[in-house]
């Protein structure tokens, strides 16, 4: 289903926002109620009655997605579809350049002993600067393999990423990490015809590193994991229609974005810089994806009062959004991140949608509980774009 | 989407029970309420408000599921991709030991005149001695065709089942059955090449039968209805990574659980022989399917206050399965049989589930009218594994 925009896409002048906060879903603390229901958030409540709300399943019944797939949904693709690399993620992560003839790996830094025996997956978690400091003699002393370029990126502690340019080719290629220590490194087998070139640079890259690293006491040697290409996406120009542009302030989501073609600009560092950068590119988009990024750190942290700050930050400064009259916004989550689970879950997301048709929607408030009521139903994140694209008058009739 | 559990299982520790109240879904009677609401329920209505409650669809909207099919759903397998033949249904629900090479029809005893053509269908429902009678003189007679070991086992009144032994190819074959009297049998055609053996056996076999029986007053001939093998399903050990155990009283839904791998164990005659059985099995298995027959028996004879008593008897004996500390417990059916339809129906059925996350659920009681404002919403049967998977922490996040 899908599909239907693809071949149903309308052009307009209308203006669309998705704004996420991240990991916003949650669960009952020990009164009850859940950091959405905790934090007190009169404007979101206000529209939560004037317009439409409805819970959002990010990927699939019981599924707790990643921030990947979390994301592809909102923007409106089926995220399994679209299976994203975890060397690609890791790149977008630290805000490494890719583009789609550039291959990735997310690598640990680790241990070996003098018979190639693997001691330390991970070196210890070596210190960050110890990284820099390696990573630097890594870019310095291997600079090609088999003619193509390749770079290394530190991440935090152990963990770097590995780049190589100007692959034409596919990199379907398994992880040299073997998950497990008193075991050797596996070496990298192409999985068709049309990876060998891949398979033959890491393994060359694995001894060349080896080689660098050799006389080093920290860390002696390095595995790779999650080698992997951009996946292919259409853009959300050619499957919408539409200009879109992401306002972050975290590098993850501006690559992410990156994947379905959004211009990006810079976001600034906290919401409030975020909303001026909405402001100034106002006229130049269709579709803003406007990105809150420390309900879910905070989740993560299992600090839920700081999560409960953040909505009621976000929420008293949503009055200066509105105020630019967009057509359509829709306020939900990628996923949920309740803070006394101190991670990702599988819960259902809040969604709202102001657009010019709604339905009379039987709520009081902006909760995981009232949106179980809400007009809009449960639905599932992909479908979001749907009605986002009908408000905005930016979809056709199906059929005469 | 089902694919999920496939590929982010995940090892734990944590127990998991799927209680199947058989046909729990009802419709009001006279006064307005259902079996369920008009039962006393006190234990499920206190977990309905502790924990998480919604609709199963068995299958599809709207569609009435037999009890094949419904298990399957629940069991976390789409049931539209393994249809399961008639055969082998009636075959696993006396009892008949199948497994991969074993083709099963159900049969009819009928009777035909001296040119053959069919009079009666069904033999004029004969008495089930009178079966045993015919079975018995058809196991002596017949007991290989085509060097193959054949087998007929008396069902009830003009039923009975015919298997075929070690067959490694297909029996993609029609009914003889014709679905009407004063014309001949159909001879049985193979729908494909590797099903020709099949074929051919069912022809003799209703050749071989009307020999045997030639001289018989009330039956004389037999018609094949649903010629089928085992459908090729992955047990639940490959596509969820659990240990899984049936505990049933009676043999079909042993059966059906043979199809996806669950190990059977004895379950005794009563509800409370099924809770020795899961506590004596207890340190065995990861996912116990706890089935309770008559309220579907019930539900069948039209029997709306025995059906009640039913339910009121499995809540008065919930404390005791309670006490074993399950992780993860989910109630609900296979699909509604409403006594007032005195069969299975296409009705929605109200779902259970007790996990460690759970969301405020804003119902009062576990009932069908209650279930619709539940925090789980209307999903799927096929859906709930993941619920049960993901609240006992056995699946891993999807991406990164």
């Amino acid at each position: 289903m899908s599909i239907f925009p693809d071949i149903l896409k309308q052009e307009a002048k209308t203006k669309m926002l998705l704004i996420i906060l991240d990991g916003l879903g949650g669960l009952p603390s020990k009164d009850g109620r859940t950091e959405l229901e905790t934090a007190n958030t009169p404007n979101m409540d206000r529209l939560a009655k004037q317009f439409e709300t409805g819970m959002s399943i990010p990927v699939e019944i019981g599924i707790t997605p990643g921030s990947g797939p979390g994301h592809l949904g909102v923007f409106g693709y089926d995220p399994t579809n679209y299976p994203i690399g975890r060397g690609i993620l890791e790149a977008l992560g630290i805000d490494v350049d890719v583009d789609n003839k550039t291959v990735t790996a997310r690598c640990n830094f680790c241990n070996i002993d003098s018979n190639g025996i693997i001691t330390d997956r991970r070196a210890g978690r070596i210190p960050t600067e110890e990284n820099m400091r390696l990573v630097k003699i890594l870019n310095e002393q291997i600079k090609s393999i088999n003619n193509k370029t390749v770079e290394f990126y530190s991440g935090i502690e152990h963990r770097f990423v590995f780049v190589i340019r100007d692959i034409e080719t596919n990199a379907d290629v398994n992880d040299t990490d073997p998950q497990d220590i008193n075991i050797k490194p596996l070496k990298a087998i192409s999985q068709n015809d049309s990876s060998n070139d891949v398979a033959g640079i890491i393994n060359k890259a694995a001894n060349l590193i080896g080689n660098v690293l050799k006389d080093e006491k920290r860390a002696n040697y390095a595995l790779f994991r999650g080698i992997s290409k951009l996946p292919n996406i259409e853009t959300m120009k050619e499957r919408f229609g539409i200009r879109s542009v992401c306002i972050a302030t975290y590098p993850m989501y501006k690559g992410l974005s990156k994947l379905v073609g959004m211009n990006i600009v810079d976001g600034g560092k906290t919401i409030e810089d975020e909303i001026d950068a909405l402001e100034k590119h106002f006229d130049n988009y269709d579709y803003f994806f406007f990105h809150v990024k420390k309900t879910d750190s905070y989740g993560e942290d299992g600090d839920f009062d700081k999560k409960v700050g953040v909505i009621e930050q976000f929420d008293a400064l949503l009055p200066k959004i509105e105020a630019l009259n967009f057509d359509v916004f829709a306020i939900t989550g990628d996923h949920s991140t309740p803070a006394i689970m101190k991670t990702h879950s599988f819960h259902p997301v809040p969604l709202l949608i102001k657009h010019p048709y709604p339905r009379r929607n039987p709520v009081n408030d902006f909760s995981e509980t009232e949106c179980l009521k809400g007009s809009l139903g449960t639905i599932y994140a992909k479908h979001i774009i749907n009605l986002m694209l009908a408000g905005a008058g930016r979809l056709k009739k199906y059929g005469a």
